[in-house]
């Protein structure tokens, strides 16, 4: 954090965009760093000044969709509410912000591809993924002591699980786009989950 | 299927046990094809014979991957037994098959990555993950019909998501190995995920 906001975070914006816009049309491979310096009005120096290469725009795009879904699970998990509704929520936001971002499906493979080879990308995905359960896990623990949910639930098993459930979508989504109907799954994953987190009538055999 | 078995699925074999032995030392980009050649015992122009490059290779170690779990997976679901405990047995099955793959874990995500660049490949992922939901999808019917699994679960919906959890479960590991413990997190999965499918008392709600 800079102590007043400059207009580089607003420029980066401004060349993420276009970026996402380039690389939708023309595909990864074809789109060229001059073709998205063209299209931003920006001056070829500008958009070097703030990424080297085309790896490094994609490695910006990536951690600009995880903020996104990082900031909006934190508010959905602040709000007023019972722990399983706020989890619920969090479920049916987060399959709506893969559904906004389905522009970019045709390339998100690619996208991860790259990210995946770059080490440094792939340490900053595991702490955004580390962000996220940071998120969920008080909210497992405060539904176990309020009782809501069952109390052999490990939070934060349960939590890497919910994770993985929404990355696991994607990817198959990814893969095989017919597969994933993100209207009906994302909420349906979020309630089958809230299900078996559920606190059992008469306490819990085993 | 040849009339006959000849030598050529054994010789294949010998191949990829070779090289996923070379590229877990080596790491994927350090792994040149002769040095599989050299290993395995065989002449480069066998080698060349049955893969022409190192991407044909990772593709075929993938496609081996994933029939060895729809092996097994069909296996589970044909034993004895309520629809609940197969599911779950076959969920603690694809746990082990990860788990057993943990040598290839630091490889993992550039074979993935590789294999997703190229749109035969993942056309044939596409094919895979349709012959693992023709697995689970008549199972979810058969406890729904059985009375096991509560009849407002969508067979097809439920299927997806146990593909997608551990798929999921899957890349997370990849990324951040720490964050995933197949041993605990496998059969919590499955166990969560029937919970969740499970017939609720006196029918449902809603």
């Amino acid at each position: 954090m800079t102590p007043r906001p400059d207009v580089s975070a607003e420029r980066k914006d401004q060349i993420l965009n276009t970026a996402e816009d380039v690389f939708a049309e023309r595909g990864f491979d074809e789109a060229r760093m001059d073709d998205i310096a063209e299209r931003s009005g920006l001056s070829k120096g500008a958009i070097y000044w703030y990424f080297k290469k085309k790896d490094d725009i994609i490695a910006a795009l990536l951690d600009r969709v995880f903020r996104r879904n990082i900031e909006s699970m934190r508010a959905e998990a602040a709000r007023a509410g019972s722990v399983l509704d706020r989890l619920a929520a969090m479920g049916e936001q987060t399959s709506r912000d893969y559904e906004s971002m389905s522009r970019l499906m045709p390339i998100a493979l690619e996208f991860y591809a790259v990210a995946l080879r770059q080490r440094k990308v792939r340490k900053h995905l595991a702490t955004m993924y580390d962000e996220i359960l940071a998120i969920i896990v008080p909210l497992i623990e405060e539904g176990i002591r309020n009782g809501e949910l069952d109390d052999g639930v490990d939070p934060r098993q349960a939590a890497t699980l919910l994770l993985g459930i929404y990355e696991g979508l994607g990817l198959v989504w990814a893969i095989s786009p017919k597969t994933v109907d993100w209207k009906t799954l994302g909420p349906q994953a979020a309630q089958m989950l809230c299900d078996g987190l559920k606190r059992r009538g008469q306490g819990k055999k085993k």
